[in-house]
């Protein structure tokens, strides 16, 4: 049986190949993984930045879908879903050539709800953007 | 001197052939704009949705973030800026081959905080998706 | 059988008696209710607001907690239920004096979840606050 | 000089006297408070609930507007403001008679803005909501 680090790798690792909006996170790289929490990092490529070079908005946004949803995935009994609610925070920017942690923790999973958060930092540290995520998990 | 309409719409024409993140916005028609309102449409493609063929979470947000910005370029004195704050709720799924119809309704703008709200809809007028972006405007 | 209308009033009648949080909305005057609509209205007092004499911050979220529960509650099937999330983005201040209309809109009841938006305005019009509640639905 | 544990002490020791919406917090015992970071307890009273008698949700984001407000007040050139963005996510229901942790944490103070993070928890650590504040400093 495959690990969550295992498991999170393998998907990710299909994601350059699929023209799917996954793609947006193919350069993300899971160091560890379990126990409703996750620990990534990925280099900021132009593919990740705006017309004015920082950190799109939208790709800050998608981080925290997607590392929330896999640190929910990590929980005893994984279960997906849907979204129900996201927000961010952007308190500073980030160019081509940073690297980003992306780290995520569960806060609660319930019999259909599940809530986690996410911090971005870059390689100094410092907080780029943070968020919290809602699913609505399915059986 | 270009409207507000022709001046977004020849901006989102340069993004299928830029490297950046914007390239995800490359299929949104800008209906109309003016006077702190825009109005979009989109066909759902397989790059906006998740693997299950779902829209994608991160595409909701990015588009929340995007037609907002779009709706604060169009009032009066435009200011661009950086994101504060953003938030996304997800009331309904939309796959392939629906067609989006995005709202942007700029809610408050200040001398230095600009507050406008997006609402994504089905061809049915069913809600998608709904949330509010807070931006920062540097002068 | 009473109408939506006639139980909010009901309900609010009797917050000023009772030693509950909810005692904090018993000025709130229910203008219309019905169909996942709710119009209020409400007078600011010195116990709405901060030191500084503006509206509480605190105030505004609660209004938005509150009449948007009203709201739900106005729908086919009345269910209540808890809060999942809840945001407010503040636009524009009010004092003592002002008269607030604080109007809610359900956005989607679906089998677990409810949505509703809420937007508080002075007596001109002007925007003063405007936030989003997800509530899960008990049956 | 006073110290920031003092200064909150002697704040909000005035509330139990004042008509305002402040009123709310005096219950709070502010334990620590620097550098960013306070950290509080508060017994959940009756006047803190809803009418099911758990913990109001005007209430948790009372407490995550105000202590947040405290925690920018402790940094070095304590600068106070207006809010801008706030949201709160419910995890687990409190009732009369839990104690309550509530901490803070900054999150960024720039020139014209401030982010703070809020945990409200009761005793047994379990979380009960989280949030998030953004204000506008003033000078």
């Amino acid at each position: 049986m495959m690990s969550s680090l295992q498991s999170l790798r393998q998907i990710i690792s299909t994601f350059k190949s699929i023209p799917k909006f996954d793609r947006t996170m193919q350069h993300l790289k899971v160091i560890s993984a379990g126990n409703g929490k996750v620990h990534c990092e990925m280099p900021v490529h132009d593919e990740h930045v705006n017309l004015q070079g920082g950190l799109h908005g939208g790709m800050s946004a998608t981080l925290v879908d997607f590392v929330s949803t896999c640190a929910l995935g990590t929980c005893e009994n994984p279960r997906f879903g849907v979204s129900v609610d996201l927000n961010v925070s952007y308190t500073a920017a980030a160019a081509v050539g940073d690297t980003l942690t992306i780290t995520s923790e569960v806060l609660k999973v319930g019999k259909t709800l599940g809530f986690a958060t996410v911090d971005i930092k870059n390689q100094d540290g410092k907080l780029i953007a943070t968020g919290r995520h809602t699913k609505f998990l399915s059986h």
